[in-house]
């Protein structure tokens, strides 16, 4: 089952620059920023309301970040959904035919367990399956 | 102020279609479709907690949808934000120096007044503000 949006991830240039870009927008400054190194990112967390904006800026030239930006530019990367037990999840979405980028869930950012859709099979859209790992 | 993620607006290509796949993606049905003709579009809402997702589809060749989905192809179009007070959250805005595309609020779907920054000022990021429509 899914919650609610977790949160929007957005891939940016630079982290520095969009922080204060995103303090004006949201009217609130980031409260974390976390390195996810399995990803080569570093990212910075805005809260609203019960949802967050997650930036998501490359730490090298490797990092799925940097392909998407050279591909697409800035702008929205994915949108993660908040379950309630990541393992059933991906069983019921393997069963209903969706493609799993992670069978297994892996360590996200924010003490999260997560794991990705392909955006095949998705109209496109990039979808991330998180859970708090408790 | 801004409450929280109103919706994520996703760009399809046949709402038929992509209704039944994301019923299976939320595992619930849409819940509302309503056609928004200022933007020649018609749209599919799907509940996710205290968010929505909103499908859109072009019902004409001249649909910003349908000039998104030539230059893009599907996946997300938007995302949009709850505000309290939409009108003096476009003069906070202007004045913090977004660029928005609509000055003043105009109707969308879903019984709100709605305005669109311009994602040139916003990392590239459609953003939407919307109020419910009292």
């Amino acid at each position: 089952m899914m919650n609610k949006i977790e949160h929007i991830g957005i891939a940016v240039k630079d982290l520095e620059v969009s922080n204060v870009l995103f303090e004006k927008l949201l009217g609130v400054p980031s409260y974390k920023s976390e390195a996810v190194e399995s990803e080569d990112v570093m990212t910075s967390f805005f809260k609203s309301g019960p949802n967050k904006i997650e930036l998501l800026a490359a730490t090298n030239p490797e990092s799925p970040i940097a392909k998407f930006l050279e591909k697409k530019g800035e702008g929205i990367h994915h949108i993660a959904f908040d379950v309630e037990d990541i393992f059933a999840e991906i069983e019921r979405l393997k069963s209903e035919g969706f493609i799993l980028i992670n069978d297994v869930p892996k360590k996200g950012a924010d003490n999260k367990l997560v794991a990705f859709l392909h955006p095949k099979g998705t109209n496109g859209v990039l979808v991330e399956l998180c859970q708090e790992n408790k």
